[in-house]
């Protein structure tokens, strides 16, 4: 299996990262040891291993410090969470235990000034990113925020009711439960917050601008699942991942599902690079660019975290990193064949 | 429990209702008799006896006929989904049943043009109604309704579950529940859309505007307990509603529930109408005030037409009708005690 991992991604962008990343990683630090949803030293170790504030100042490498702070926070406190309750244990195994306590819990987001009965420390830390963003985000990007955060939530309780139900999902249905459960919906609806420039909502509800950050979504999404699928291959193949949805649904072998994963991937990664293009040379908004500039930012940096990539590595052209492609594995222009997101290829 | 029917609403608010409304309902079942979502003619019967025509012409009394015709089609099609995927049946009883089915349809609404394998006539027929919104509301009222879309999906999802534990939610996580289950964001999203009227987003999304738009909702969702109750009144006490929730939860008898029940109702409607004068006192638009006007046309025809109040009924002032109220039950101006709704009575 590990012809994945020595497998090159495609994604033509210049790898950055915010100069401030040292400061904002030891204050996002001190705050973890303030909010403290961690229940042990070994758990500590773990999310702060996770190099959330590095992974946030490559989406953002022109934000306003204060608001990659922010959002750091909140990669932090996801990654815990998705840790401790998606991926594992109680809620993980249980939809209505799941719900039970996400309901609640997106809720307090949405209400942050009110703190809620009980002592859950995830709850409390969000809270303290809700009220973090009130305080430098406008109302329309913490409300973006929020519903992004709803749909992220809503996509792990499906995800974590086809585990239940113990079927794979086939790729009609997990294209659109990985683009939400992945986390991708609040990780890229903090890039404005982060940039510190609001998109104008007729901008950033135009078809082509969903379609962008959705392609964003699924393919770093994608992405993780391309990671993490050597991390377990030791493990039996019921993880529900894009690799093991094309081996179980849809009848492929171990290698043949992998070269499928990655042409999917391309494809998509090719036709979010045209499509921006196509947006980009019209008349838009310096939020919008920088916004669809980051969305690129964020597929760059979510792999180049992944590979634990040496903070100042850029892409400098052909041949000259193994990790990544110069060309797409498959370059075929045509749409995808799964209806949920078919829309990616229409005109806009 | 005829107490409970007998007790009037308080809502002083003109009941008014769309002059196209026979139109709109003769159109919209021709539009239910082609996409046929019913099995049966006894399901027929039971979609078109709704009367969702006439519920959405009290909430946008003044909307552009086309427009309240496209929000008429959803009513018809939610109400019927309602009854065969969220109170009963398969999906009703499993809430991972309900989110495997959920989540596709959520994204054939998002991604109405191309169609998805499977032949489920629901959504199918929401494929179309998103097609229809697609053709006469602007991107942000479309982006705006889907986000309410999930919202709603996700409070059913967190009902299912709680009925799945087998355990009555106390009040602090049924208020915040209920606010997304009953259906209300996606009900009153389209109220925009039945103007003709985009609100800016500074203005939509300001802390003032989401709050008077969510009590809006709790205020018409806890009204639809209370018109149900007596319905449910020789089933087993075990429903998820507001009375429910205080008799099991709270300890308080069958009468004192219900006394309690309408004193939580009522200074929440006390609230929006004072922050919603607070509000239209300043510098608003028009989009908004209409809005905004609107929301409280929403509490007053969701009652009208539960109560099947003639259709050209208004409120004429003290004792002049035993179905409304002149005064609150409770005019106790201070927060109600449930932190996910405390911050409606902050200053704004």
């Amino acid at each position: 299996m590990t012809t994945v991992e020595l497998r090159p991604f495609y994604c033509p962008v210049e790898s950055k990262i915010h100069p401030d990343v040292e400061v904002i990683e030891e204050r996002a630090i001190a705050w973890i040891d303030r909010v403290r949803f961690y229940r042990d030293d070994t758990e500590r170790r773990r999310v702060i291993g996770t190099n959330s504030a590095e992974f946030y100042a490559r989406f953002a490498p022109g934000g306003v410090t204060g608001h990659v702070q922010a959002a750091a926070h909140w990669v932090y406190w996801g990654f815990a969470f998705d840790d401790a309750r998606c991926d594992s244990g109680e809620f993980a195994g249980s939809p209505q235990e799941f719900l039970a306590m996400a309901g609640p819990l997106q809720r307090a987001l949405e209400n942050p000034w009110h703190p809620v009965a009980g002592d859950d420390p995830f709850t409390a830390a969000l809270q303290d990113i809700g009220r973090g963003f009130a305080a430098c985000a406008t109302p329309t990007q913490v409300r973006r925020f929020c519903d992004a955060h709803r749909a992220w939530l809503f996509g792990v309780a499906w995800q974590i009711a086809c585990q239940a139900r113990g079927r794979m999902p086939d790729l009609a249905d997990y294209a659109p439960m990985r683009l939400n459960s992945s986390g991708g919906p609040p990780t890229l609806a903090m890039l404005e917050i982060a940039a510190g420039q609001e998109v104008p909502a007729a901008e950033m509800d135009s078809p082509a601008a969903r379609a962008l950050t959705e392609m964003a979504m699924l393919v770093a999404a994608w992405d993780n699942d391309l990671h993490s699928y050597r991390k377990e291959e030791d493990e039996e193949h019921t993880a529900i991942n894009l690799i093991n949805v094309l081996r179980v649904r849809g009848g492929l072998g171990d290698e043949e599902s992998v070269v499928r994963a990655y042409a999917l991937r391309d494809r998509v990664m090719c036709r979010f690079l045209r499509l921006r293009s196509q947006v980009l040379a019209g008349p838009v908004s310096g939020a919008l660019r920088t916004y669809l500039d980051n969305l690129g930012r964020a597929i760059r940096g979510n792999t180049d975290w992944a590979l634990r990539v040496p903070r100042y590595n850029g892409y400098s052209g052909p041949g000259s990193d193994p990790r990544w492609a110069d060309e797409p594995s498959d370059p075929c222009p045509d749409p995808v064949p799964i209806p949920a997101i078919a829309r990616w290829w229409d005109s806009f």
